[in-house]
């Protein structure tokens, strides 16, 4: 049977490139100290902040991170590294990451450009971290990006995560109920990871239940009979009128009732207006069916009688943005007693250079005006910064942080945000600019490469 | 330390409501056999077909499911099944996959409402796999249907996959690369999928290693001395044709260069016309950077001179179909010694009932001209049939095939569909009917429910 399973810390989660790279380094002894940023080069369409997450699984790769004997007889048999010496084996069956990270703290709102985490560390290591750490923040900041909107969509009423069944593959159904949690939903369909999370798991029926019998009034009955307290029953496998009368015909109460297709606007106020005629003011309307933030918003505006909403396809295979276009960018090299500022110059749209840090002002009342993108060595009172240092020499600097707590501070992120960008629409941008000195070391290093090139 | 990585085989891989259905069933003593279907219901705008993959890990899971001790702890736990007797976990304890499968060979060609995999068994065992089987299914046939179209585009060049990075997490990278495999991609840039199948795995240097370096030159000295047959030489940090020139006058051949950005099918020109001078006609020159279908067809069209094409996001994280719509249904129920087939109303497209099989036709030069999707029990002379048995009383029925044979499978498929399939753009569809006995029995089974309801 074939494990599609990695290994959880195994160093072969990485892109060969990094292993090449690692051998030539070595190889050359080129001890250099290297800077990477992670940052994510322009929103997406329509889309006016982003929410971090991944940092947690993040850290947790880069304490773990091993090379197993059988992956380094693995990488020594392989062709390409005939000309590598024994001695970068040896080095790799004790590889450890020993870096510094600095990252913003999980649930934060960030924008476009700003580092969200930024690796120093000897450059094998931080290069070798790259592709998982892309692959664990990229998505989960998309998910918990995407969540955040439809949380506020849905103002106030609870939003449940029922992505699994789309997600691509179980570490990503797990990343996305990780991601959506922070950003503030009530829960998930997600078995396995409410259990990791312990995080509230939501569920009841399916259409499946309801077609195994023959008659519909039946299949409520019967599932009533286990779950009296707790049954949300699915009125839209036939018709979602007739199936109602059937439950206040049967006189049995349910905790709640789904609505999974039609006009769910329409349909929800009927089903609200007879509950209430039944004496059911209490039962609940669960909403489903390709919900995004924008169908959650019109329901709401429409005047839907809604109590909860289950999202799926659009938190985990988003339809307006497939993906974010997250990179991770050498910035800077210390090597050789020197610092050196690097960057790419092919890039369609610039990047910078140098060790950065995110400046955050707030007005009088403590919402927040402007962002500074700046070196990590400017000072600037008044602001709050955005990366703090989560680990030193390959270690955290305190206790992985509670899921609750990145939950809390993504609630407080999106209440001292404008709250023109709470718009499911575009709103006019928040302002984020780069330093003066982050400018003026940009001219700099774009020229001394311009005279070697 | 939260493990984000899953057992493999968790039964809690699943959603809670097939938990829930699951007690229900059990406690109301409702053994029935369920067949459902695992189809896609259309395609995604400007395809023309899929090609099937995700079987192998989906028939591992079932195989292999269970519940852990602590697992079924945490269930009976949960204030859901408080009145769920205790004999269902028991059942849990020792539940197994006992049912039957068959499924369309990965590799295959298949079109939209053909069953991929259909799945008879007792009703909780069938409906307990459907979140994993989904998960596993629906991703790798996204990617190996675009996979195919860009090995297609590429006119018999290498495409390898470089998805690792974009993918969802670890699993989906690693389900990329299978199925990438599958529709004919040339290898992998990840390094643990690539072990995992053992198949080629690419890669040379980034960015950063040019960066990492003072001079350009040297970077690309330095890769050479330890990888002096194997390297390819990344041209565009800065400027491709100057990186071209201190290659060419360095003197030192490498195996390739690389372009990531810019004008690929110009530089690539120029970049093939000085190799050529350089009496470098092997080396070899790759593309990468956001390629996909339409621009690997343009490069080909525009005369670039490309040996080899990488490609990412495009295939995990696709830009022109997030997700197939893959489904999951429930199309038939023996109870009670009865057959009964079942079917939604709700659904804004018909899906039909009845345990099914494909029907596909050839022509006299064996080209594939259309397929019948039709009751399983129908006979059609001269027809191939898709669906195969492919496990039984929870068993495969032969060992899981090797990765191969479904390449093997997916290029054979590919050259018998009509070659205007085969393009880049939407072509005319391939027909696909339903038979005159399925609709019939669609016909009824709706009156049925029509009736009831």
């Amino acid at each position: 049977m074939t494990p599609f399973f990695a290994r959880e810390n195994s160093a072969l989660l990485t892109d060969l490139y990094e292993l090449t790279m690692a051998a030539g380094y070595f190889q050359n002894g080129f001890q250099a100290r290297a800077t990477f940023e992670l940052f994510v080069r322009q929103l997406p369409p329509g889309r006016n902040y982003l929410v971090a997450a991944g940092l947690e699984p993040a850290l947790d790769f880069l304490e773990g991170v091993r090379f197993a004997p059988d992956e380094i007889d693995y990488l020594r048999r392989d062709l390409l590294f005939r000309h590598v010496r024994g001695e970068f084996f040896d080095y790799l069956a004790q590889f450890r990451f020993t870096g510094e990270v600095w990252a913003v703290p999980e649930g934060s709102v960030v924008f476009a450009n700003e580092p969200i985490l930024r690796v120093t560390a000897p450059i094998i290591e931080a290069q070798l971290a790259e592709t998982r750490l892309l692959s664990a923040v990229n998505f989960q900041t998309m998910v918990a990006s995407r969540a955040a909107r439809m949380v506020t969509a849905a103002t106030g009423k609870p939003v449940v995560e029922f992505g699994a069944r789309r997600a691509h593959g179980a570490e990503a159904g797990i990343f996305a109920t990780r991601a959506a949690w922070i950003s503030g939903c009530a829960g998930t369909s997600n078995v396995i990871a409410a259990r990791m999370f312990g995080i509230p798991a939501y569920g009841t029926q399916a259409h499946s239940w309801i077609m195994a019998y023959e008659d519909e009034a039946q299949a409520f009955a019967r599932f009533l009979d286990v779950f009296p307290e707790q049954a949300t029953l699915l009125l839209d496998t036939y018709n979602v009128r007739a199936a109602l009368r059937k439950i206040i015909a049967a006189g049995r109460k349910p905790a709640g009732v789904r609505l999974d297709s039609g006009d769910i606007a329409a349909d929800s106020r009927w089903v609200r207006a007879q509950l209430d005629r039944a004496g059911w003011q209490d039962v609940q309307i669960f909403a489903s069916g390709d919900l995004d933030e924008k169908r959650i918003s019109t329901l709401v505006r429409r005047g839907a009688k809604i109590d909860a909403f289950g999202v799926g396809s659009a938190l985990v295979a988003p339809t307006d943005a497939r993906n974010l276009s997250m990179i991770y960018k050498l910035v800077e090299l210390e090597h050789a007693g020197k610092t050196r500022e690097a960057v790419k110059l092919s890039e369609a749209k610039a990047t910078f250079p140098g060790r950065k840090q995110v400046f955050r002002f707030a007005d009088s009342q403590g919402k927040w005006k402007r962002d500074l993108i700046a070196l990590d060595s400017e000072i600037h009172k008044d602001a709050e910064v955005l990366l703090v240092p989560v680990m030193r020499a390959g270690r955290r600097v305190a206790p992985a942080e509670p899921l609750n707590s990145a939950r809390q501070r993504c609630a407080e992120s999106l209440q001292r945000l404008p709250s023109r960008l709470l718009s499911t629409g575009l709103a006019s941008p928040y302002p984020v600019q780069h330093s003066k000195p982050l400018r003026k070391l940009l001219q700099q290093v774009r020229r001394r490469i311009r005279q070697r090139t």
